[in-house]
């Protein structure tokens, strides 16, 4: 006998969890679907060789590579030919490059697929992890205002989604690399290990950070350090706070002057819209792997449980996909590990363990009632409510039991009474009223309660 | 430069298929569930020594292994530690033993997930596909009035993917067994190689079948191989055909009677589920592979297409679980490999490349537009309709030729006449039509439109 088990890291639920879990992929779904992003799914394996062009360090160790028992037999010298994805954008990029003669540019494409990295084990880390991407590809060039549709399509999902208020942050890398210039700090590299270090503001605290700044190898001056503590403690506060303050940073160098024009037209358009201005905002502390974003960068967090972090981040690249084709790609995109933030989400308390997605069942208590039984099932059914039907009989009792305890809200049931007058008899859990209706008339009155149920509840 | 490419076997769609196939899943999803069948998703690795517990030749060999990069340098002596799931099945025997205590019984889950086999490299097979399966599992018995929900579940499945006639096709393992017996021919082994050459009827014909099984090694009577071959010519032409065959039948001895009642139970359900006679059907040459299902059997198969062959198939099995627990858990399901099934419909012409997802494109003429069009974007999607925002002044010619080759039906208008009315123009790609609106009006239209039009499509 084997035990029955999973590999540590991923999270597998069970079924009213995972109604919880598929409702809010669904949610995230019809979203990007609104904002006009087109579906793709790609191979979950990745020719090795395409997968890691990048000389990764974490990355590329953290891989999972896939060889079929033939290979295995034949004994691995070298890489095996095929990885698991460990994100969505190297998928992207592959897939924009080797189909780029059959996509309309600008690319718009959402992705909710799962992928794969070797982590360590440890609570809240996941091996197995969905992600739900938006990108925008351009070809040759991709207009600074498509930045705008990220933070509108993420306030539309996690405004439906439910889950208490959140604000959407944006910084731009080439305000960033302008401030630090206009700070004396020319060297990227040097930039980069600063940030490094103001990154851990919120873990070791400003007295710390302060004095390992000032201190070698850095040796930056106090009064440099100083003015990056107040720039990265930028928060704005609204939209024409935001356009106040880009204005005061504007004049001192180019880079710095292009990330102004930027982050402006974003805040424009974002504005139009549609988002609220409280739930938009301007943070310089975030930065999100200098080496990757070149232009604006997004970080969205829950503002009643910021220890959860950064729920949904990303930004504008130079060039998706160099390594494939000769074309350039520039984009902007942004991407919901939502595994992660389902688990913490029900950690927190914010999402609670789904109703089923059973809607009604229909009782069986003899058999003799079993024909009426699925009759009134499949009309159920018929008219697109998700229904169990009772095939053994059993006490009553019993069943309203197990209805209750699924979720299930409608308890139908047909007794020989019943049947006589041609009506049925509902229980309504949910209500904890009962209520008889001719046989005939049972879905439409359903439906209409279901309907009635979900406007109340903003569905 | 890296060629952009992904691995043989694998299916990976332009946006507007990949449009079309979700519309697949979508479709398989909302019947299942409205069936009353749970959501069960699982990792796609499952660890090896759980997933290869039975003595699998072929099966086994079509394995997919897993290595991080870590376990790959350590070097791996033996069986790798994780393994890429190659059905649904074991991963369900796994998470039913797992968490059986958590689970209410009769157990009724559907998963709809991509599974993995190192198939040789051959047109039309893949080597990643989906499966889409439901199985009810009971604990210590299930009823056999649950083999009749998978015709009722696909038969709803099938009608609303709307791919041309079908014919749900039953058998039961009991009932051939027990002919067999009728024939003399006892042994289960001798049995499966018998019926191993019958399932050649279609590919070698009646008379070379026949010949091989007078002949060395099987020598059977003339007379046997022509009862054999008669009974496997049995199809029925409806219920009341089908009772009345079923009762010939009776009375040899207990498996074939056992057979018959299971059989006649099943399609007395079917029949009240409300499944037309047409489209179910007895046909007693299915066999579906002796060793594993133990009642009734399943295909389906389209009337005008027979060379797809099965394109939903299952069936009765005793004990689901045996492996990883001492409960028993008998279970009875159907499985739809939509992957190939969806590549086969197209093939055939059967499935149309969609239309967007997308249902309208807001259009830009020049700069001063832009709010103008964000703002009309944002009251369409505010309304559920599923829009894309032209972000940068283009020719109109250009739009309107971007959004038909798109497939996207509506392009809304705002120039500046139109916003001085207050108004938008809407062109209608579907109709050819053109119509003006006001603008606090637009998003009810188009919904009125879409409505209308996804009514008399059935949607």
């Amino acid at each position: 006998m084997i035990k029955p088990r999973t590999m540590p890291g991923v999270m597998e639920l069970l079924p009213r969890d995972q109604i919880a879990f598929q409702r809010v992929l669904d949610t995230i779904r019809r979203n990007y679907e609104r904002f006009g992003f087109l579906p793709v799914e790609t191979p979950v394996m990745e020719l090795s060789d395409v997968l890691l062009t990048k000389t990764g360090g974490e990355t590329e160790r953290q891989v999972y590579f896939v060889q079929s028992t033939g290979a295995l037999e034949k004994g691995g010298e070298g890489v095996p030919e095929l990885a698991l994805r460990f994100d969505l954008t190297v998928p992207l990029a592959r897939y924009v490059a080797e189909h780029e003669h059959d996509l309309a540019f600008p690319f718009r494409r959402y992705q909710m697929q799962r992928v794969y990295r070797g982590e360590r084990a440890q609570r809240g880390r996941f091996r197995e992890f969905y992600q739900c991407d938006i990108d925008v590809i351009g070809k040759d060039s991709l207009s600074v205002r498509f930045d705008a549709e990220m933070p509108a399509a993420i306030h539309a999902v996690f405004s439906e989604l439910d889950i208490g208020p959140f604000t959407i942050q944006l910084n731009n890398r080439k305000l960033m690399r302008g401030f630090f210039q206009s700070l004396g700090i020319e060297d990227a590299g040097f930039q980069m290990d600063v940030l490094r270090e103001v990154d851990k503001l919120d873990k070791r605290g400003v007295d710390a950070v302060r004095e390992t700044l000032v201190g070698e190898p850095f040796g930056l001056d106090a009064s440099v350090v100083q003015m990056l503590l107040d720039f990265v403690a930028v928060r704005s506060t609204g939209y024409d706070d935001a356009f106040a303050r880009l204005d005061r940073l504007t004049g001192s160098n180019a880079a710095l002057d292009a990330g102004v024009a930027e982050l402006r037209e974003v805040l424009t358009r974002v504005r139009q819209f549609g988002v609220p201005e409280s739930d938009c905002i301007l943070n310089f502390s975030i930065a999100r792997g200098l080496d990757y974003y070149t232009g604006t960068v997004y970080e969205t967090t829950l503002d009643d449980h910021p220890q959860i972090g950064s729920i949904c981040s990303g930004g504008r690249y130079d060039d998706l996909a160099g390594q494939y084709t000769k074309s350039k790609l520039p984009g902007v995109g942004i991407s919901i590990g939502v595994t992660r933030l389902f688990w913490q989400l029900k950690e927190a308390g914010l999402i609670d363990t789904a109703e089923s997605s059973v809607e009604a069942l229909v009782a069986l208590m003899d058999d003799e009632g079993l024909s009426h039984t699925l009759d009134i099932a499949r009309r159920l059914r018929a008219a697109g409510i998700n229904t169990e039907a009772q095939m053994e009989p059993k006490k009553l009792a019993k069943q309203f039991q197990y209805a209750d305890r699924a979720g299930i809200r409608f308890v139908v049931l047909a007794g020989s009474d019943e049947v006589a007058r041609g009506a049925v008899t509902v229980k309504d859990l949910k209500r904890g009223e009962q209520f008889e209706v001719a046989r005939e008339e049972l879905a439409g009155s359903l439906k209409v309660e279901l309907e009635q149920w979900r406007a109340t509840q903003g569905r």
